[in-house]
C-alpha cells in the first residue's frame, strides 16, 4: 500500500496544522505516510451523496499513499437503529461490496463487529472518561432535542463518542476524515487519548487530527435534504436507465418555470451535481450550462442530459465493478481486512493492558 | 461438578419464589442444578468480612451441587480504582489463589478481563438500555452524593450496571448471590434481559434471580465499618500470631470498662465474630460467652482467646492450602477457568449475534 508512488502527502505537524508538502522527503530524509481512519454506518443503501461527500475523500487519501483504514460501523448503527436490524447484515455486506467497487480496495476495509477489541477498549475508556465530557457533546444535545422519530435515550447514544474514540485510537490514527458535525468527537478522542496517557503514565496513544474537506453538498431529487425517509435519494449503485428516471424530474431553479425564463445555476440543485460530477471542471461544458441557463439558451432537460452523461461516465466503472464482484470475493476481502485490522488492534491492546497493568 | 451428590438444592420456580426441595427429583424425574454467577472486585487484599459475607455463601452454593461461576471483576475494579492500578495484577492473582484456598476450586473460577465477550455484550446492551434506567440506580445516586474521596463522575461508573448485566446474562445465570445494595442491579439485569428478548424477538436470556442470604456483618477491629482506608481490617490470609495481634485489641462493648462491669454481647463486635466463626453454634461455648459476659464472669481477653481458637480452627486449613499452592498451579487453574467461561460466553454470543442479525 505504501510502495512505489511519491505523491504530495498530508503531513500533521506537531502544532496541529495540516500542510501539503511535496518536499517533505528533503526535510526529513524520508517520505512519511500517515495512518488514516474513518467509518461509515450500514444503515441503508449508499447514495451518491455518500460517494461525493465521503468516498471520494477516502479515495484521495488512499491514493496519496496513506495507510488508510476504513470500516463499516455496524455497532454504531445499532445506537439509532436497534429497533429494526432485519437488514443489518445485508447492508454491511453490500457496503463492503460498494467500497470495493468504488476503488477503496487498496485500503484496509473491515467490519467493526469483527474486531472485538473496539468493545474492550471502549469499556476501558469509559472508566476514565468524565460523564460531563459526554453530556456536552454538541451532537448529543442537539440530536436528543431534534430527533423525536427515533429513541435516542439509550445509554449507547451517550457512549457513542467513547466507542468512536476506541475505534480511532486502537489504530493510532493520525488523521480522521470527518464531517463538520463530527469535529467535536475527534476533539474528545484527543482528550481521552491525553487522559489515558496521563493516568497510566505512558504515551500509548497519539492524538489524531480531524481532516475536514470541503465537500459538495448534494440535495435530494425534490430539492430537500437527501434522506432515505424522504425517498429522494439517488442510490450510488444503479443503472443508467434508473439514474435517468431520477435525474430527469429533479427540482431545478424554481424561477425557470418556462424554457424561456432565465435561471441561476447557483440556486439550482442540479448545478451542485454538475460540480460534484465534473461538469464544472470542463470549461466548455461549464460555460455551456451557465450561459445556457442564465440566458435561457438551453432547457433544463438539456442541462440534465449533460449531467446524466457525466454521472454515468464517473459511475459506470463503479457499477461494472460492483456487478462483476462475486459474493465470495467480497467475503474474502472482508475477512482479510478484518484480520489486518485485528492484528493492529491487538498490538495496541497489548500496550493498553501493560499500561493499565491489568491481567488480560 | 454435578456428579454423585444429591443435596437439597435451590430451585427457581417460574413465579420467582425460591424453594428448598429435597424431593424435586420425584417431581421432574431428575435433579436440576442451577447456574450461579457472582463476582468480586480485586481492589485489595481479601479480609475476613469477604470470607464470611461472600465466600461462605459461594461455597454453600457450590457444595449444593450448583453450576457455580465465580469471577474476579477486574474491569469493574477500574470504575473506582483507575487512578492507581499498580497492584491490580497482583490483587487479581492473589484473589484467585485465595478463592482456590477457600475451597471454591470446584467452581468455574475466572477473570473478567480474560473473557472479552463481556465487553462486546456490554456494548450491545448499552444500545437498548434507556439512560433513565441507569440514572435511577440507587447505588449510583447515593454513591455520587456520598463518596467524595474518589472520582465517580466517569462514564464507566454510570455504565457499571450494564457491564454487570452482561457479566450475568452471558452465562445465562439463574441465580446471583448478592448483597442487599446490589438487588436493584439484578432487577435491572432482568429488565435488560426482557428488553433484549422483546426487541430481537428471541428468548436468548433467562431472567436471573438475586440470592440474598443473611450474612453476619463484621465490623473492623476499631468498631467502625471494615475498610481498608481505616486500616481496621483483618486479612483472610494471615498467621495465628498476626491474627492474635489484631483480635486481642479489638473494640468490645464499651460499657465493659473494667472486668467487673457486665457486658452485652449483642452490642459487642466480638460477639458478631463469634457468630461468624462458629462459637454461637456450639451451645456450651455460646453459653460460656453470653453468661460470662453478662454476669462479668469472664474477661474480654478470655472471650477473645476463645474467638481466636475458633477462627484459627476455621482458617488454618485455608492458610495451609494457600501456602501450599504454587503460582504455576494458580495460573493453570486461572487459564482453565477462563477457558471454560469463555466457551459458555462464546456460545451465548453466537445466539446474541444471530438474534441481532449482526455480521460478527
Ligand atoms: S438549466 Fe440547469 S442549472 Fe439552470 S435551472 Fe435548469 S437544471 Fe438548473
Ligand atoms: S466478654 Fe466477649 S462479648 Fe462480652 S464485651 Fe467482652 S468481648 Fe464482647
Amino acid at each position: 500500500m505504501l510502495g512505489g508512488r511519491y505523491p504530495p502527502v498530508f503531513i500533521f505537524l506537531k502544532c496541529g496544522i495540516i500542510t501539503k508538502d511535496n518536499n517533505f522527503e528533503h526535510v526529513t530524509g524520508r517520505l512519511k505516510f500517515v495512518r488514516i481512519l474513518s467509518g461509515i454506518r450500514p444503515t441503508g443503501k449508499v447514495h451518491v451523496g455518500h460517494f461525493v461527500g465521503v468516498f471520494e475523500n477516502w479515495l484521495k487519501l488512499q491514493d496519496e499513499g496513506n495507510d488508510t483504514f476504513y470500516f463499516i460501523a455496524d455497532w454504531h448503527a445499532l445506537t439509532t437503529h436497534y429497533e429494526d436490524t432485519s437488514e443489518l447484515k445485508e447492508f454491511t455486506f453490500d457496503l463492503m461490496k460498494t467500497l470495493i467497487a468504488v476503488g477503496l480496495d487498496k485500503s484496509t476495509l473491515f467490519v467493526q463487529s469483527a474486531v472485538k477489541e473496539h468493545a474492550e477498549l471502549m469499556v476501558l475508556f469509559s472508566m476514565i472518561t468524565p460523564l460531563s465530557w459526554l453530556e456536552r457533546v454538541p451532537t448529543y444535545k442537539e440530536m436528543r432535542q431534534q430527533i423525536t422519530s427515533r429513541d435516542l435515550s439509550n445509554a449507547g447514544f451517550l457512549m457513542y463518542p467513547v466507542l468512536q474514540a476506541a475505534d480511532i485510537l486502537i489504530y493510532k490514527a493520525d488523521g480522521v476524515p470527518v464531517g463538520e458535525d463530527q469535529v467535536y468527537h475527534v476533539e474528545l478522542t484527543r482528550e481521552i487519548a491525553r487522559r489515558f496517557n496521563y493516568i497510566f503514565k505512558r504515551e500509548v496513544f497519539p492524538e489524531p487530527k480531524e481532516l475536514l474537506s470541503k465537500v459538495p453538498k448534494l440535495l435530494g431529487t425534490d430539492g430537500r435534504k437527501m434522506s432515505k425517509s424522504y425517498g429522494n435519494t439517488i442510490p450510488l449503485i444503479t443503472t443508467e436507465a434508473e439514474l435517468s428516471k431520477m435525474v430527469m424530474p429533479m427540482v431545478t431553479d424554481t424561477n425557470r418555470k418556462r424554457r424561456s425564463d432565465p435561471g441561476n445555476p447557483e440556486v439550482c440543485p442540479v448545478w451542485d451535481y454538475h460540480k460534484a460530477f465534473g461538469t464544472a471542471d470542463k470549461p466548455e461544458e461549464a460555460q455551456w450550462v451557465v450561459e445556457g441557463c442564465t440566458q435561457a439558451k438551453i432547457g433544463c432537460i438539456d442541462c440534465k442530459k449533460l449531467l446524466l452523461k457525466n454521472m454515468v461516465q464517473k459511475l459506470q466503472p463503479i457499477w461494472d465493478r460492483y456487478n462483476s464482484i462475486t459474493d465470495a470475493e467480497v467475503k474474502e476481502a472482508m475477512e482479510e481486512g478484518n484480520e489486518k485490522a485485528r492484528k493492529v488492534a491487538q498490538e495496541t491492546m497489548e500496550e493498553v493492558r501493560e499500561a493499565i497493568k491489568i491481567m488480560y
